[in-house]
């Protein structure tokens, strides 16, 4: 057999190439070697290779702050034979390098480079921006975090993944410089459908019992009660949703597919059953993802977490004549 | 009254800044005078002038390709005092530009720029691959595709909307040079929630008759069936949902906010019913936006329109066994 590889969206020291090594690490016991990680130059190159059989491969799926990389569910939707199999986290952290001469072991200080060149991504340079601010830096934008690092010209900084570092020879002058730690993307692993399920059945063998589903539906017909329909036979079989949105088919208006994460494997019983269901009512289903679940909390909502306004009516408070309450109108536009 | 100003984010010459200038046109004889429209240097800033009562905003909601604008999305669920109250949508086109010396009035030759630099910002780059590739041109990333056309320099190209030609001077050498023809933002109008509620009830008096609401839910309880119930609730009044997303509450693992898109006014009365339904089951509840409905095709989907692969079973198709059918079990990873 040769050497399994996993192709991922380069150019080499982006957040996917990460992803790409952290899957690598994690695959490299069920292969019995570590798959090769290859670059490709974007997602519909990756989706042919996995599609040919050629490699397996690595998309972003989901960011917790910018939410779903909808163009990368689109052509997951759209693949003829890809599923995803497996699901890596990755933290949107920066580091701030520099390129010391050859020989020099020193450790830079940031107060050196203020009034310096700090070159990224436009969505680098704007998730670092207390750091480039509070070091004087004269931002210079990059096609990307990775070409920033590679192209980096002694004096000057770059941030980008911490991968960065070893991959372009550089020196970190600072780690961790992103305004907002808690970032992180979602990335799946993509097989061909064949290959997902036989990697499947041997988790399962393998003891492995928790799972996750993603899943798209067409309703063949639509209209108010469509969705309600739905997930009254989710909620019915006992199925627990983690997340759902509805993305409009492509070039024709008005009409949509859902996509929902539901908590368990698609060939557990109840949700066998929930999938037969809609199939035989005549609508279009088919299973995008099954991966080994994370642990996921799953709390109750508690005053405190809510936003910003909106009505939360509590025992004892407004009384029957809340519809009237110039705040409740307020907030709901009546 | 001094002149309404519309903040929306810079700097002069994005597509959010040609949505201010729609919406201004719009707006105009709504105000009796066209609102000035005023550059934001982020939407933080935006949120901040709308909610202190010092401008009207302008945020980027939705994009068919890329999908809802999730960080708009959360701003305006977290925002204590701003609703949406119009909808206005700009076509995602560029042209490509060239600075020509003054007093030259000459048609510019794409084919004199072979070889020439072309800027944008790294999206605007990828979207008119064709086009820079066709003419290989030298890609080379701006902060912005305004930033490249204010600072184009004569000999280069630049693109960008099309307003960036007369507000920097320059002359088009190409219009429309995006690969994607279709690519489409929809913006969103925010004014302080008492405004939207008296400008709505303007707009009603005036014969405006048919609406569409965003509002937010969260339900109190987490866990199967919330969200079924919800859309019972929809259902059973009768009411169309046109977009359906879920959103993780800020720092809340595993807590979730529902976005819904319905289409009709959250003073109609069976709408109204359904909203004091969900908060005396003591959810909590707030209309992010209302605003007249423009045309929507809500068409039956057909064969035709489905993705490649899933499950469609037709009458006659796979008889009983279709649960052990090979296609089948591939396409739901059974």
């Amino acid at each position: 057999m040769t050497t399994k590889t996993l192709t991922y969206l380069g150019p080499e020291g982006t957040f996917t190439h990460q992803a790409a090594l952290t899957a690598a690490d994690r695959l490299a016991p069920v292969l019995g070697e570590r798959p090769r990680v290859v670059p490709a130059d974007d997602v519909p190159a990756i989706m042919r290779a996995v599609e040919s059989g050629a490699s397996w491969g690595v998309i972003a799926w989901e960011n917790n702050v910018e939410g779903y990389v909808v163009p990368n569910l689109d052509a997951l939707i759209d693949a003829s034979d890809a599923a995803g199999f497996a699901r890596v986290g990755v933290d949107v952290a920066f580091d701030a390098f520099v390129r010391l001469p050859a020989g020099d072991a020193g450790r830079p200080d940031p107060a050196d480079y203020a009034g310096a060149k700090v070159s990224a991504h436009p969505h680098g340079l704007a998730q670092c921006r207390r750091f480039v601010d509070g070091h004087r830096l004269r931002p210079e934008p990059a096609a990307s975090n990775a070409a920033a690092c590679r192209d980096l010209r002694p004096g000057d900084v770059a941030l980008g993944p911490s991968l960065c570092g070893p991959l372009y020879g550089l020196t970190t002058l600072a780690a961790g410089v992103q305004d907002f730690d808690g970032a992180r993307t979602e990335f799946l692993v993509l097989v061909p459908r064949a290959e997902a399920t036989r990697l499947l059945a041997a988790a399962r063998d393998g003891g492995e019992a928790e799972y996750e589903t993603i899943v798209t539906f067409i309703p063949l017909s639509t209209g108010p009660g469509v969705l309600a329909d739905l997930f009254d036979v989710l909620r019915d079989a006992g199925l627990n949703m983690t997340s759902f949105i509805s993305r409009p088919i492509k070039g024709h208006d008005g009409t949509y597919s859902f996509i929902a994460t539901i908590d368990t494997a698609p060939w557990q019983p109840r949700f066998r059953r929930v999938l037969g269901e809609v199939a035989e009512h005549g609508d279009w289903v088919k299973v995008l993802a099954a991966y080994p679940r994370r642990e996921r909390p799953n709390p109750p909502v508690d005053a405190w977490m809510l936003p910003e306004g909106g009505v939360h009516l509590v025992a004892g408070g407004l009384g029957q004549d809340w519809r009237t309450d110039a705040r409740v109108r307020k907030e709901l536009l009546w």
